[in-house]
């Protein structure tokens, strides 16, 4: 890489919050287009059904932007009802999309740089760590479109965010 | 959405770049973990081979970055070597590795912010288009690590990127 520094500062908040936010519709879609029981039992090469994956970006989302904004780190591990049913999966989702257009907006500007040791574990900045919840969505909801295929089922298309 | 603009200019190109190439290890790796034959015959659901997917990446990254720091896009669909092997593929992937390093630098910087028509089809900003490219990367290969799996081989950890 060239060692001259080229700093061409182009990505807003907003952006950022926006592509996440078109992502987390996307992952919505592909919860929706399983069966019920296919979502917490069907899978492929022995890995985790696609309701843990959803689960997991449930635990991720709302705790690292409070993280990002405040500083304190709370493990995302064992908080919250237990989510047995698409329905309730999709009830949480959509409370989390309402609370990450809320929240996002607190975040001060500082923090998206600031490195923090994310959970006690992953150190990287504000900016990278939500970045990171990002691509881990993406990663495991391209997997869903395997098991949705592997079902017969057509995933929705992944160039459509809205 | 707060309708406030909260502007906080906060990614770099330089950043950009490094996150892709981080994701572009990851993929090399993914590619590599994959047994010849299987590369190119292998699939779960109906899907394409892993091979087509990482083939799909190689025509889009080069020729993006091209598009954006140009404003020409060159159709990326038929030039070059046909990618029959593994090694053919890593070849091309190793030698787009440098080109990106040396070209992403010669990206104007308004260029990033500039709404093109990409390949006649896709209308959006410069970054967003990189952006798009990395996540369709990400989205794929986390479907190849599906086939791993279903092959009975331990993909990559997503969160190395050395």
């Amino acid at each position: 890489m060239a060692t001259e520094t080229m700093q061409v500062n182009m990505l807003s908040a907003e952006d950022l919050l926006k592509n996440w936010q078109g992502h987390r519709r996307l992952t919505r879609k592909t919860i929706e287009a399983f069966p019920e029981d296919k979502l917490f039992a069907f899978s492929v090469g022995g890995m985790r059904p696609f309701s843990e994956m959803a689960i997991e970006f449930i635990k991720m989302a709302v705790p690292i932007v409070d993280g990002v904004a405040t500083g304190k780190w709370v493990e995302f591990g064992n908080s919250g009802p237990k989510l047995e049913t698409k329905a309730e999966i999709l009830r949480v989702w959509d409370a989390q999309t309402a609370e990450l257009d809320e929240k996002f907006w607190k975040i001060p500007p500082h923090r998206f740089s600031a490195v923090d040791k994310a959970f006690g574990q992953w150190e990287m900045s504000g900016l990278a760590m939500i970045q990171y919840a990002i691509d881990n969505e993406i990663h495991h909801r391209g997997q869903g479109y395997v098991y949705l295929r592997a079902l017969g089922i057509e995933p929705p298309h992944f160039w459509e965010r809205d």
